[in-house]
């Protein structure tokens, strides 16, 4: 870091190489990042060696294959989601440790061993065709050090399975529903269930779900208090906010 | 009606009086509704004096009122929909049969007496603010000749309460679910109940519930097979449907 | 089923090997199923083996065939729509009954010989391009047992083809009718005949029919009473309320 | 007109006075409208002493009345819309000609009188909610110079009222119809009748009609040919339109 | 035609072996086509053997192959709309004179050879990514019978070039203008030109456009009187209308 | 609770007075909530008489007054929301203990008397015009048990005054911000600081605000991880959550 | 400012009673806005007293009272937006010098009198009904201390007025344009005058116009170069805008 | 140009073989174009040479081609944007100084060579997803004869890297953010850096992004001052204004 910069500066002030007024001016056009409180309580993440991550939608593989170089340097774990085969490919090219997850397209390089995940994360999804966000946030949340329990394939109509896991549910410190098509789940498991819940509509649908707004307007109206939203097929978004919750009671 | 006119028509054919190409020139240019299929079944509805319905709504009251009286000289049932109490004043000022249920919004003036309602319709609000449309439901179903009851106040988190009244829904040959916000009970109930299930979204909401907007497309995205939707806040449409299955069982 | 689980519990307690007090702590963790008053009465359906569905959009065809292995030891009937033809091959090698119906994109699994049909249920579109909904539906009706009669590509312009099967429309117990572009047909037959009218919205079109959202509006906001709406492209979800209905006038 | 001005640099040119350079400056700062051609053939329209217009929402009272009394200098008929009962008081007051359409909130200042009306404009509206803006498009195509016919509260169920009227359809020229809610009326007649058909969609209506766009939406997906449609609510606008085409079979 | 029916009971009639009230009774089940009066005024059409219309999207190759197979035998022209290269080759194997329009995707089958076409359309396109509507409506209006020019590539930057034809304007009875993007053309033409404008929103644009939605949004809220508007992509549309107007001032 | 009921046909079971399957029987009618584990981890709420809430809004003033009397035969604490002062004359008539927060327009009664709030949750706003909603939240938090600290007028041009208060917000477990317009704070504070972020989009704003829309999509859309989104306005349910993942940490 | 703090940190360290390590340490934690180069180039600004603005809108007038007493102790001018006549009254009261214009809605406080304003910007106006947020735009450019001209009520169909001003086109360094309905003004000037154009979509229309929707679209998708916009009704934005691109000329 | 034609009439009448009036009349035939007061100061870029531009998005290769071929005889430099690789085979074969933009997609073909740029455009893009508009910006306006400097990858987690770059932005004359998903960028630009901000939304991002309807939404009701809008994608509108808005202070 540049704090090197500001002490050689205080430094030439100890020395009366410097006067107040000239080290003030020069404090002034130091950059940002210098002073070190720009992000406040990032540091301990960054002390931790936290995954560093990349959205591979829209970038194109070369492209990801050299962020993921630079990233390699800093000696971190490294998430990539939305990636393709294709993408996967120039990935493992450059370290054997990738690894891909086929349904939930991400890849994990797993860098930094660290020991069992804390708390508990309980995954839900209502359908079978939204597993692929649900392992998406499954990826992110182990990576980042939560430990992942899931129960796919729920329902309404399969209401009870939920309710037959009781133990799994009284044991979680939160939940990501993962839900497409109508969007009910996260409703009614937040009108069982005394947890935080953090909903993910899914594109998954036809006709009037129009591409997962449907699902998102159902769980933003929801009338089960303690349910939030993130944005549509966004489980790794629901992951990181879920994983910062479960931390909250593991004194981290 | 004016099968007299074909008829005398015809007579004149008989008599000579009237060449066949002649008659058939004439009855090219009879009007539609004289031949009398037109609206093929409707005729038994008339003939067992059908309520008309009027909607006050984007009406005048001085409109409500002409048209009301020109239909009280069928002598049949008149549901005024959408009433304000301004309109229901000057219905009652005509015909002092005329009821305002408040609530609804609804005038009745009932002038034939049916005997007791047949089969059975239940009617299940999620919330509070969502009974108006339900009570429109009501006095429509009832001025029909259904059998109603009612189950108001619901709600997600109060899904024990519909499976507490087991008898009641088994009793009922369709359900009509009124619900606002996320407008997911419909889904909820078609899920446990094995009826047809007619869901009303409602305008009750506030922010992205955009007016009945994310309830109606909760409602249609339903994972729950058996429910269709009618208009938000449509509590008419819903009982006139409901009404028609409900009498499919009764032999009518 | 688990009721011997129960029973078991219950001829504990007569056995006076348990007290009242800790049998009511095992039936409190009982799964949810097992006390079999959940669905209510979906349990004529199970006991009549009612078909399996399984929506094949948005799963993997190795997902749709395994849930299918699975469903096949219950020895029901199976449907599986929005299935496309390289499903149709995964499905037809672990079980050569399967037969596809190519407009309708649907596969079905007839387990169980069934005698005839009941009631009828009337199938009316709008258009040529609508035809592979109703296909849907009319594949969906039959397996679970109603009668259906069709009316392909009717149009407005074509009304007089509907008037002209008044046998067909005066035999049937409800209506589904499939539009896409404008969506009108459902509000010119619901207006023309006295039946429960089930509208199947249709993404068929172009410019601002957006998908089936103009057809679906329209269809929503009939001035015909009678009509309810399901998802644009929704043939199953018309079918299994329309038997539902059919069903009702046949003391089922 | 300004041609006076060209004419007299033409005549500086011929009397030498001006060379051919200098004309052509001074041509080239002339304003646009002084070389005449800009409205090509709005000539027409500017000789015969069409009436002017001014949509009054959206303006003061002040405005309006100012804007008013600018016109009258120009000795041409008036049209004002969307007016309210407020604005007429404030134009009776300069102009006791000014005539107010309550239900079509139109005032009229017929300063020129005309001959009889030509051709035929055809009214159609579904509801009685849609008779405002037919109200708007009746005096706009009288103070145009068209005659105008009109068959109100037609709708869908009431088919049989337009077959009926077979000679008024059979001579008019072009036909309005305006409709609210499902706005099938356009279709319908679209199928019925080999006539240029314009459509108003009115924002009356509720629920998911969304303020006359389900209308719209509807209107302009109508699979009958020979049917385009105008803005929500504007009377005005498809009466402008109906002139000028029923103008065209006039020889004007 | 099944006139001949309607005579048979009508001459039973005559001829006594008929009550009046046993043919009444028979007439009211006669399909509703036979009476005759149902398209009131399309008989003009149907005696000048107008073109019959496919469109082609939605379709199967099958289906729009056997459709015009059944057509041919009615021995008119034959117009098929969006039809792709795969399409024509279909049709080409089935009749020689189809004629294929690759930039409009019409396809043309020329059966009665018509004199001159009579009054004049304009077309008008803003962009060159709008000629294949364009050419859509061109195709349309020929077979029709009308005459057309066109001017494409217009824009509102190239305003000037449609001032410079003056001539070719003035002799038209109707304008159709294409445009895409923000839609402006059709507002500037109908502000300077005094003719009926039937306006054609496009797809073609990118981002905010969202497929033709800004277009239309600007033809329908365009300030200048008598612009009316079609569907997006809807040239046929748009060329039914206009040759209707068209034929108005011919006599036809 | 009705544990009893159970308990009796139990002791009767074992009496021998009734068999293991006609128990069977009966526990199959036995009402859902009997069995008691329906909600599962709800009961620790119930235990600690948790508040109960009533959205006025969309309720008449006589029917908030009726459920408020109701809940407080239940003597918990009642927190009413969307209350009008009207409404507030109500309940204060019934309960002087009623205090009104006339910019959150909430209600609360303050029943039970708890010792200090636990945790910490900051409370940050965009603007003035976004308070309500958080002092909403804010009423909503204290009365569930939390510490809140707040923050108002931020906005994105006077971020140093968030990370100004840099104690204040790393003594904070969760963030809740209010932001209505272009809804950026959110987006920026996710990404300086490392908290459980719950983004609340308003209404406030104008134009393309769409009531709330565009701040809700910018919320959805954030770039920061960690971010999710309650309904537009939604203060309750944003402190309902807030409280519950503020709790996690407290060992609650 | 806060310098002196740092000042005083720097002179301990300059007479050694303060290490380099801990100075740097204290300098992390002072407050952002010490360090003195968060905005850049925001300090010739306030160095220049440039005015600060309120927006009225979703206020309470008691707030804005508030505020702009407390901006009234910086002695720079003070622009409130969005203001009724009721909050003027207030912001009267404290302060004579206030100034409302009644059509644009704001009140000027001038407290510092500047000299002639510099460069010019040209407002333009579709409609009459479009001048109060030309004169939003008007008051706030002056105040900011650009030169304004305005050309009210132009229209397409008026496009030879803007044409005619060919002098008041050249000096303008910048145009703003403000249109509702279809929007079409920037469109057509931008294809017609090379400058900078700032698009001002506004509320004003009716039906699909869609509060201003329309507009924006249409100049969003403007063909014409040079074209960006700004929210529907933001004259104050666009005002903004355009005096910074104007003061770019002038050296400021 | 045609200035020729109407030299030669000016000199027919100096020469008096033709009067005035009849020169009148010719001058009113004349096209437009040819008065050259048109585009009032669009000459200025006809005499320099300005590029021309093409957007090949919606036009066959054969169009883009042929296009190109005609510009080329006008000698002037040519932009074409949206150019696929297919495209640019096209154009490369017709003129070898053709050059393409792999990520802008963009096609340059220059053939006057111009100095040195002027003034300074700063590009900023909040991902690497948004590059490819940048670089179509960037190419269009080092075309037009802007400097161009760039900072792509900045993001709002990425603040501190702006502010790194003080010279860079205070040496900018107008800076232009690029930015997908929530759109955040510009705002936290234009609250910290006072320069004219043109943002460009782009279709980057995933569900609730709506192919950049969230970010363009963002934008448009951005809070800070001095923010205006161009179309999603649109980096050439962009570029073309801030190049105008650049030369405002070159004095061009």
């Amino acid at each position: 870091m540049h704090t090197d910069g500001i002490k050689k500066i205080l430094g030439l002030v100890r020395d009366r190489r410097l006067s107040a007024e000239e080290a003030l001016e020069r404090l002034k056009v130091l950059p940002y990042e210098d002073i070190g409180f720009a992000t406040i309580d990032h540091h301990r993440h960054i002390r931790q060696g936290m995954p560093e991550v990349i959205l591979a939608d829209g970038k194109t593989k070369e492209q990801v294959t050299e962020i993921t170089k630079k990233m390699l340097m800093n000696k971190g774990d490294i998430l990539i989601t939305r990636a393709t085969e294709e993408v996967f490919k120039g990935i493992k090219a450059i370290d054997k440790r990738a690894r891909y997850n086929r349904l939930g397209r991400t890849i994990v390089i797993n860098v930094k061993r660290r020991g069992n995940g804390k708390g508990n994360i309980l995954l839900v999804t209502a359908g079978t065709a939204d597993i692929p966000f649900a392992e998406e946030a499954r990826e992110t949340a182990l990576l980042f050090g939560s430990n992942v329990t899931s129960l796919y394939d729920v329902g309404v109509a399969g209401l009870h399975r939920i309710l037959d896991r009781k133990e799994q549910i009284l044991s979680a410190r939160v939940i990501i529903v993962v839900a497409g098509m109508d969007g009910v789940l996260p409703s009614v498991i937040g009108g069982l269930v005394d947890k935080p819940v953090i909903a993910v509509p899914t594109s998954r649908g036809y006709g009037a779900s129009f591409g997962g707004l449907a699902a998102l307007l159902t769980m933003l109206n929801s009338c089960a208090a303690g349910v939030a939203v993130v944005n549509i097929d966004n489980g790794f978004g629901a992951a990181s906010l879920a994983h910062k919750i479960n931390m909250l009671g593991e004194g981290e």
